[in-house]
């Protein structure tokens, strides 16, 4: 079926698979690297055994978990694409996909997870090197993350291309969802963790006993670095690569209808996005490897600066390249505007994020200052900030349709939509790059704890401390761009679906779209709801378990260690339970929808779901990143310092920020890819359900769909009771805290 | 015009203007009833005197700034009206019917206000004579306010349609924008100005100087007590005025288009929404009336269960009357029942607001109980069943709509849309009884403060408490409705807009519909940021002043009365303030949009607001109104009681919560009901603007709407000046607290 292809662009094609497997031995290549380096000792072994052990145990739970979801899935995939009126080999295609596609972001999960536990111990040991040392290692470890997701990515989406051409979208939509499903699990399991350990270890350790941060007399400090790696390194590195993922199929989704509008089918269209994530992925190479190249006069000595300019150069190669492209292959300058027009929103959502939450501006500097009229304020000053920043993205993401729609005005939708789908493309074409730059953060989070622990006193330790503050700026900025993708995918997505099934979501004629848009902006209220609650549920009984050992004899005296593994066993199992009603409703939901009220509700849901996941999604991450750094800058001497009473109301707007930034927020990413891409797999299947035993009230007129609504009732019935679930255990709990409440009065 | 209309429908409408007029008679009644009774004496009355004439004062300040919007919108009204091609009978039609409106909507906010001002005191007073006797002038206050809503809403509609029939809408939508435009400064101006008082007040007096609430040695307190009179008084009257009148309006547009259908113009479908509500307000004096003379074996000595039976009696004779009207006179069973649902739709919301904020049910009572382990899980908790609440209220406005839609199976999206709108009339058809409990709020709680300071004690105490607590059940109860109304008002709105303009809103074929939503969905996060800036703003102001008063001598000691008037002078000028951003940002933006981008963009950008205003203020009602209760609880003496630390917890949350449900909630139902309303009249002149002046850029087919660009910009300069406005003064702010906090380190 490469008969479509020219010469030329086949063999640029195999150009790439070499590409994506040149980027894998550049991280094999980082890994030898990594691990020859000098790793400590001591007592401190001890506890990095414990983080490498839990954080192990914490993915088996999870794939286990995952397992039935996925067999399940598999075979309702295989069927849906029958339905559809699918070939074998496409439905058969589909489900290898999906499996692949989850299996390489597993992959790149746990590879990069391992790599960040393999770093940290041996960043905290480089650290009595100095700065520059300690900083390659972290970035050369992140950096195998970031090879790893671009090579991966790139190698499936391209072999897949290659294999089936013109039926590739729907082949590839399988292998995005595979990721996406993984990611959700990944993102949501471990954002539940790690923030129900840090709540847990700060309450008991910080608050109540006034210990340290990362004191290894309490229990809960190794669970806490544990969920800083499942969290920000293994969930934050699936839901990156399946943004990648996602934005390359809704390309190739619209630019496949777009190649053969023609006469002839004129495979540009979807050659091109497959070329520019190449040229991506060598001018990462390029720039990664040049950061510890760079001539001292130009970096004056700050690796940091290194780091910027590498980003400078892959910037620049890809640019020429794009523009070479568009003008030499596509002859349509038009591609290369809407490539452009992906990394400045990029750029643009990094600086208001950046402006909302960074110490060194005005929201962040009010927030520390209200700290003087107390916590509510503080609270109300950081939503109301938040609030205020979710303005001004949104209104971005407006610009880029507009803008994409004036690039291509008169061609149609079909381009419009076509060219969101390419500033996707362009948006993360340095994917590597990021991910090198964000899972730098876990691991100098990890490492400073390490040294903590490992009682690394003087220069070294101020290493470590600010590798871990700058740790924070680079998670924030891929949290920006985890979010813009998100949307940017979603909003191709949500275009493929209403091309696919051609429907009109007039809401003007129609009130299903509307019900459907109400209902769809509801969801990530839910979702958020029941993902918040989940934090704070295993949190107290984090809480509970630090408390008791506290009161053992030996511990609080350091003669004794606590029982780390234990705390960790009660995050893993926490960290589940929630999940898989997460995942039954963010599945189920689109379902729902569709198979009782129709394709135009669907189209509106899937509307409303975007519209309100973008808002909230981006209000929980400035309002909790400001909260967190106004805490910060109390710290570094403002308003009275540490200990202060201002510094106490800062660090309850810090604690009442970590679940909205690092959970729920975060959640609301996956959540709306996997909610579009389960509606782009199922709706044929679904709504050819809705012709199937119709019956007709005599003289009305009216049809009664039967066989949809008795699927809708099981289907509510399957998400009522995962929402039940969640609230039966809060009942539990409320029951607990009520009787010792009352025992105590 | 009315030859339109059969005899007996000529007839009916003239008896529903006696019924309007016997309204206002009624309410005349009761307050020569309610003057008569004794006020009290003592140091009291300087106080009562104080909070007076600072309602007054705000209220005099408040129309002062608004004379100036409606003299420019009253000017461009009647040029819309002219641009339109509508006929000059109409365009000073509608001109005269905005200025009415509004000052109907004035009348109602200052007579409620300066009668529940007068109640109060006769209130406390009375509480010395019992419980019964108390009640009984709180509510017959009450329902002075409660009935001149009724009244002048009715006259005023039912008048302009005999007069204009079949051109009544046009220039009803003058009636209700005046009414939607007061309601929107009385809401806003009330909320901050209220919010402000009770934060200023509280965060000195209770939580630093350690006194009880309403302490007349407070020098915020009387500002305190004005600002339950503007804002939970005055506010929400003119805000149930205004639903009062939209959902006539909406009700008529789309009747009217129903009527015209066929060959022969059929009035029914107008002349029904006016009968049912002239038959709510012959039920409501009924039931109100009846409140005194239920047998004791039936009240069982409860005047809450007379109350109680007084609207059961109401609702039988509505339903009764709305039955036999479809069946006799609409010969059409099905306008029955989408009536009905609406009285339903009010009862859910209610039911779902009640589930989350009273005392009594779980999500309260887990929020108290996650005192225990601090204010940080306080929030959480708080937002987390926020969250969740919005998603069912939503899932029951959509249940409406798609039950509008089977009952009116076949008969096409009009007919559903009308449903929809007479569930809106059906929803507000016991507006009386509805406001006579909701003003009761205000009154008790006044009553409660002046008993407080005027040292009553004892049973009378106990009475004052009760009654307090009873009304913030019933302001509960009005607030659920309010904003139930406004989505229900809005959703019919938007639906006339569309009706009318003919537009198609396919999201499909149509990005611009998908970009309106974006930037419609983004505007009520951004009118919540500003007003809850307002109100912290406006309360650090307070807090100063009121620390500054408590230094001087003799205050504290209580032999000198502080200044009361400062405070309150204070509170009024900053809650004008942030009001005309606001006011600016809510008329403009539709403006621009649709100037900008167009029709399609800007129905997308009506379902927008409507989404998230809807969710953002069911969220900010219910976590609010659980901060509140779970304090209360914690006040009844559970878990550790007043002056724990769970206690301190369940206060910040409190504080948290008050602005979020007294005024960024509150303030976003008139803002979604302004934005479809200057919609709805605007878009004719503006979208003819978009013929004006186009360029087009040769060989591309690109057109530049010249005009429409140049006024977008003016406009978007003025709302970003208005913006920027707000902001300039939070640097300010921030730069005094810099300093302050750098002298004192």
């Amino acid at each position: 079926m490469t008969s479509l292809l020219s010469p030329f662009e086949l063999s640029a094609l195999y150009a790439v698979v070499g590409i994506a497997i040149a980027a894998l031995f550049y991280a094999l290549l980082l890994r030898r690297q990594v691990l020859r380096e000098r790793m400590g000792s001591g007592k401190v072994l001890d506890v990095w055994n414990g983080i490498k052990s839990g954080a192990n145990a914490y993915l088996k739970v999870q794939f286990k978990s995952l397992i039935l979801f996925i067999g399940i899935l598999g075979i309702f995939l295989f069927f849906s694409a029958s339905v559809d009126d699918q070939p074998f080999f496409i439905a058969i295609g589909r489900v290898g996909a999906f499996l692949i596609g989850a299996f390489f972001s597993a992959m790149v999960g746990y590879v990069g997870m391992n790599m960040a536990v393999q770093g940290n111990i041996r960043v905290s040991e480089a650290s009595k090197k100095g700065f520059r040392e300690a900083l390659k290692i972290a970035y050369r470890t992140g950096t195998i993350t970031g090879m790893l997701t671009d090579g991966l990515g790139l190698l499936g989406g391209v072999v897949i291309f290659l294999i089936y051409v013109d039926h590739s979208p729907d082949v590839l939509l399988g292998f995005g969802f595979g990721g996406t499903l993984l990611a959700l699990f990944m993102r949501v399991g471990g954002g539940i963790y790690t923030k129900a350990a840090d709540m847990g270890a700060d309450l008991v350790g910080k608050v109540e006993q006034g210990i340290p941060e990362d004191d290894p007399r309490n229990a809960a400090v190794v669970a806490d670095l544990v969920g800083d790696n499942v969290g920000d390194c293994a969930g934050m590195a699936a839901d990156i690569f399946e943004s990648y993922e996602v934005t390359m199929v809704s390309a190739l989704i619209l630019g496949l209808s777009i190649a053969t509008l023609g006469p002839v089918f004129d495979a540009k269209w979807i050659v091109f996005p497959i070329l520019v994530r190449g040229i991506g992925v060598v001018s990462t190479i390029v720039g990664t490897y040049a950061v510890s190249k760079w001539p001292d006069r130009l970096t004056k000595g700050s690796a940091f600066k290194a780091m910027d300019l590498s980003y400078d150069l892959s910037s620049v190669i890809s640019i020429v390249s794009f523009l070479m492209l568009s003008i030499f292959y596509v002859n349509d300058i038009r591609v290369f505007l809407a490539t452009t027009m992906g990394i400045i929103l990029a750029m643009s959502f990094n600086k208001i994020s950046n402006y909302y939450t960074s110490c060194d501006n005005n929201p962040v500097k009010a927030v520390a200052a209200t700290t003087k009229t107390g916590p509510a304020n503080v609270i109300l000053q950081g939503i109301a900030l938040g609030f205020e920043s979710t303005v001004w993205t949104i209104l971005m993401i407006a610009a880029t349709i507009v803008v994409s729609m004036l690039i291509w005005t008169g061609a149609g939708i079909l381009f419009a939509f076509y060219g969101v789908a390419l500033a996707g493309i362009g948006m993360l074409t340095h994917t590597g790059n990021n991910v090198a730059m964000d899972t730098f953060g876990p691991i100098a989070d990890n490492a400073n704890g390490i040294g903590e622990m490992a009682g690394i006193e003087g220069e070294p330790r101020k290493v470590l401390a600010d590798l871990d503050a700058a740790g924070n700026t680079t998670k924030a900025i891929t949290k920006a761009l985890a979010i813009a993708s998100a949307v940017i995918a979603a909003v191709s997505l949500f275009s493929a679906f209403t091309e696919t099934l051609g429907v009109k979501l007039d809401m003007a004629t129609d009130p299903l779209v509307f019900v459907g848009l109400l209902i769809g902006g509801a969801l990530p209220f839910l979702f958020s709801f029941i993902s918040i609650k989940a934090v704070t549920r295993a949190a107290s009984k984090i809480i509970e378990e630090v408390r008791k050992q506290f009161r053992m004899p030996g511990i609080m005296e350091g003669k004794k260690l606590p029982d780390y593994a234990k705390v960790v066993a009660i995050c893993t199992s926490a960290a589940q339970r929630d999940l898989a009603g997460l995942a039954i409703i963010a599945i189920l939901t689109p379902l729902i929808v569709g198979t009782l009220l129709g394709a135009t509700a669907w189209g509106g849901f899937l509307a409303g779901v975007i519209l309100t996941g973008q808002l909230l999604a981006v209000f929980m991450a400035n309002s909790g990143g400001a909260w967190d750094n106004a805490k910060k800058r109390i710290e570094e001497g403002h308003y009275g310092g540490k200990g202060s009473k201002n510094h106490e109301a800062s660090i309850i707007g810090d604690t009442v920020g970590d679940p909205l930034k690092d959970t729920a927020g975060p959640a609301l990413n996956p959540m709306i890819k996997v909610i579009n891409l389960v509606s782009l797999l199922f709706s044929g299947a679904v709504l050819s359900l809705r012709d199937l035993l119709v019956w007709e009230i005599p003289n009305t007129g009216l049809q009664i769909p039967v066989a949809s609504i008795i699927l809708s009732i099981v289907m509510i019935g399957i998400v009522a009771g995962a929402i039940l679930l969640t609230k039966r255990e809060s009942k539990e709990t409320l029951c607990d805290i009520e009787e010792e409440g009352a025992s105590k009065q």
